[in-house]
């Protein structure tokens, strides 16, 4: 029997990731990419780990499905992750060519929806809000901390 | 005595890389870092090699010259790349706190200026056009050639 597995499933996954992000002092973000109801890579934010800003969780799946699929193209994948994307990330999304992202909280300050533009690959759909109030209280506890 | 060194002899580093990307069968785009006078790290775009579409010199440069300088932002660093960068490479370099960009060849299709709003860090400085001919020119070459 074919079960076709929910987006919350998946971000259950992909907050997993972010709980050991925020486990290694790193800010507390997770990625999945799923492709076929599969999960092919899973990466948390590892900026201060790597000392490399560009080591957001989208960046290293990106990189290491691509690697896995032996394919330059995400276009039968999603990407979970429980933060909105920023414009790095949604430009690397763009040349993914990215089937689908859904992701968790908003980012008001840093996420490429707040410019008018679509920066994402047009054929890419949105979904968002999917465990908003987990994915964003995790971020929330993690700067509480950081303040003292 | 301190000799500062012009757009137009680090633009030629850069121009170097892209002709290595050329040779190598990439698209050739070259690029550099350039801190107190001196070139921190050169990459030129590796998307076939890596087999990556994240791989763009750029990001390559970003990434090995964070390693190099042990910190992580490049806000005493000017980039220099043979083609305007892309939205996620101009992400990227907002996440850097780039000191400056300068740039070759205007892309008008991809390049992150045809956004309206500014992609990158509102402290980078912006030059374009330095070997603009030579740097279009490579490109256009490189796709003539692929097109037979």
């Amino acid at each position: 029997m074919l079960s076709v597995l929910s987006d919350e499933h998946f971000m259950k996954e992909a907050f997993k990731e972010a709980q050991k992000a925020f486990d290694e002092d790193e800010v507390p973000v997770g990625a999945i990419i799923v492709c076929d109801n599969k999960v092919i890579a899973r990466a948390h934010n590892m900026t201060e780990r790597l000392n490399d800003v560009t080591a957001h969780a989208e960046m290293l799946v990106f990189t290491s499905s691509t690697d896995y699929l032996g394919g330059k193209y995400l276009n039968e994948c999603t990407l979970y992750v429980t933060l909105e994307p920023c414009v790095m990330c949604a430009g690397a999304s763009y040349w993914t060519q990215l089937k689908k992202v859904v992701y968790g909280a908003n980012d008001e300050k840093r996420g490429f929806r707040k410019h008018q533009e679509n920066l994402l690959h047009p054929k890419t759909e949105i979904v968002s809000g999917i465990m908003q109030n987990e994915c964003s209280e995790i971020l929330k506890r993690f700067f509480d901390q950081k303040r003292g």
